[in-house]
């Protein structure tokens, strides 16, 4: 699990470079204050129920979900409250009552030093905006310029739930494009990519139909769906990292209904996966946080935030990384009479290449040893010389390794091995100095496997 | 800086994997009692003392130090008291006296749900212990094997201090080796390295001179140093990482006193670099944990973390990723009459490769441009083209960019390029379709600078 998730975050990693951004690290624990100005100490709250009886506590908002088809607000706890009442939702676990709706925060507190108040991060965002004024100075004084940090944000869910969907702890991969205004709809990069298209869903549209249109960046722009050529940008980025990761088909990129939006949040779009266990969900939400964020932080700290007399603007892409993870698990599963397996993209396999000996006499342990030297240090790779090798290619399917290399007889006299590929079981024999070069081309998807078999 | 770290992580990741560890991650929030169980809750305590006038906080023992040569052992509080009154030790601030000296746990609290008391963690070593049943699975019920964990890890120091030696916040990338007590010198892997020489201090030396001497392994067992092989095989994995991440010199590996250790340590040495600024400083603690921390954890618990009736014990190898990120830093600068820079060792600095066109007009900045994008997914690369060539260089001379690409008017006559090294400022010129390969050689220190040059 952790070398499939470090394979999802170099290929994040490596699109946000690609594109700009320079990466950053922040700390997780912030005073009070920082979350006072970011307006999570006040906003960042669920609505919960607690039992007069047994004392058990639940998500008001997902209980009437689960009891009513009502309509409420996200903030109108009192709606909630009146909803439980008319429809009498009582505690599952005792049938008791509930008390009022509360407002719970889902911060972490802890103390720094003897008495200071602070907070666990719900976000790496706000740590990233601190240094605002930093990375001014390295980008020398022009914007637009982008930054990103991956590392943990905490939650403290009453209920986390949806296996890693919703966890108390989870990672975050945030870049932030920080432009000024009049900047989001002068921006050179979108011309390059303003033709590609996208799976796109308004807000709008989705009043009428689920059905999602591949449109064009310009086509979306003209028809005002996406507002600005920067954000438009930022969602081509989102979007283009998700298919590297893995997910060509089963992706649209669906816009925030103007009530379902964060409180800093001009207008969001978010990259869903249809998986099926859960049905459509976010991966990636691609944020327009307007001035709202530098706004706030100059003024709660007295820090200079902007640029002369103009605001500085935040567009977002922020991905998390344990989602894009169980997907590719949930989506990689096979099985026929023969095996099980997991058929992962080339190249996002935990594992890249596993080395076994036909058989452990003759010398070809020994052999093999010496194969596997030449590519433990470029890839992940597996040594492996116990039981048959049916039974040693049954394990790597089971993980999803997507190439077998193994030595026999033949490699002692001609010095080849063989490859085999995970998904057809096929193989191609080539010279033990072609290995890493061939491994590599393989992985990377610069050739294909069938196309090395025909030569 | 983060992408400086980033390559003290990869590579400690990459020996990890070579020798054998697989890679876990663990929540950094664990409720109380897996605190009580590992000790930390207890022991992790500092001593501390308040000011009775001005309220301010120091640590007991450090004051100590500061005033006097007196001595006294870590977990007594009396001692310490007694000494501060003795030699009549006042608060720096105001002159006032100080009270009792009182115990200080350095972890930070928090709440998981409602009213769960939890702590972050200290070091990421315990969470990744409680999974031991999981990881005898995995390596299917056969031991020694080995995992590791890089992440954060929280300590509340009263006061942090000596820049990024001392941070409230810290990444640790720390490798466990779970071996049963009699496999420890029945160990295979290291016959291998047994006759590698590491600068050895043992404790019994250094009370008569802190002079380092290069010792084998084998001579450091035969003297009873080092108690047994697979404790030896861990100092050798620390010191060839150490190694690789650039440290030849200025290392040492000492002993810890026995009063010195952790409430866990049967034994314990510590990497050591030298640095200008602190002197030594440990990088990398080996610790010989016995059979203390999975004994607690089922003592605690309730699972099964023995085999059969066999206790396992853990061999750790904990490194900090700051402090050698800091000491690589130190170690870089460079200055002479014309300019400054920083010297790392190849394949460490934060940018690899930059590409500059001479000029921006004649066509040189769009070639440039297409150069820099057969290097931007292999390397960590920069473009640049604001300034003049000189301009350029002595940027990427700041930040110690090992290498500088130049697109000249040559390039478009008989596609070469020049590739410049930072430290020697010569230069060789190649052809733009030999350029990614070259420049990997070089960065990987498969070829010298110089010698491509005599070609």
């Amino acid at each position: 699990g952790k070398l499939l998730k470090n394979k999802v975050e170099d290929i994040i990693r490596k699109n946000f470079m690609l594109h700009g951004f320079w990466e950053v690290e922040c700390p997780a624990i912030m005073p009070k204050i920082v979350w006072e100005a970011s307006g999570h100490y006040e906003g960042f709250v669920d609505p919960i129920v607690q039992c007069t009886k047994c004392k058990a506590v639940f998500r008001a908002d997902n209980l009437i979900k689960e009891h009513t088809n009502e309509k409420f607000t996200a903030g109108d706890f009192e709606k909630m409250e009146s909803i439980i009442e008319k429809k009498k939702i009582k505690c599952s676990r005792c049938s008791g009552s509930f008390g009022a709706v509360g407002a719970y925060n889902l911060m972490m507190k802890t103390t720094i030093g003897l008495d200071q108040e602070a907070y666990l991060r719900p976000e790496t965002a706000t740590t990233t905006y601190l240094l605002f004024p930093e990375y001014y100075r390295f980008f020398r004084t022009k914007l637009p310029f982008g930054v990103f940090q991956i590392g943990k944000a905490y939650r403290n869910e009453i209920s986390p739930r949806q296996g890693v969907f919703r966890t108390r702890e989870f990672t975050q991969a945030e870049a932030q494009l920080f432009v000024l205004k009049e900047q989001k709809n002068v921006f050179d990069k979108y011309d390059e990519i303003k033709n590609e298209k996208l799976p796109l869903v308004s807000w709008q549209e989705q009043k009428k139909s689920s059905a999602v249109k591949e449109l064009t960046l310009s086509d979306a722009i003209k028809k005002g769906f996406i507002k600005n050529k920067a954000y438009a940008w930022c969602l081509y980025v989102a979007y283009k990292t998700i298919k590297e990761v893995g997910f060509a088909d089963c992706v649209r990129v669906r816009q925030h209904f103007p009530e379902e939006r964060a409180h800093y949040a001009e207008d969001a779009w978010d990259i869903e996966i249809k998986t099926e266990r859960f049905g459509w969900f976010e991966i990636c939400g691609v944020h327009d946080r307007s001035d709202y964020d530098l706004r706030r932080h100059a003024s709660f700290s007295g820090a200079e935030m902007q640029v002369g007399k103009e605001q500085v603007h935040i567009l977002e892409i922020a991905f998390g990384l344990e989602r894009p993870t169980y997907c590719l698990l949930e989506r990689a599963f096979r099985e026929d009479k023969v095996r099980s397996w997991l058929h992962f993209p080339m190249g996002m396999a935990p594992v890249d290449i596993a080395v076994f000996p036909l058989v452990k006499k003759d010398g070809l342990s020994k052999k093999a040893k010496e194969v596997f030297a030449l590519l433990e240090k470029d890839f992940v790779a597996i040594y492996d010389e116990t039981g048959s090798i049916g039974r040693m290619y049954r394990r790597m399917d089971e993980i999803g390794t997507s190439l077998c290399v193994t030595v026999d007889h033949q490699t002692l006299k001609d010095d080849t091995i063989t490859i085999r590929e995970i998904s057809t079981m096929e193989q191609i024999r080539v010279k033990v100095n072609d290995l890493k070069n061939v491994a590599r081309k393989l992985i990377e998807m610069e050739i294909e496997f069938k196309k090395v078999k025909g030569n």
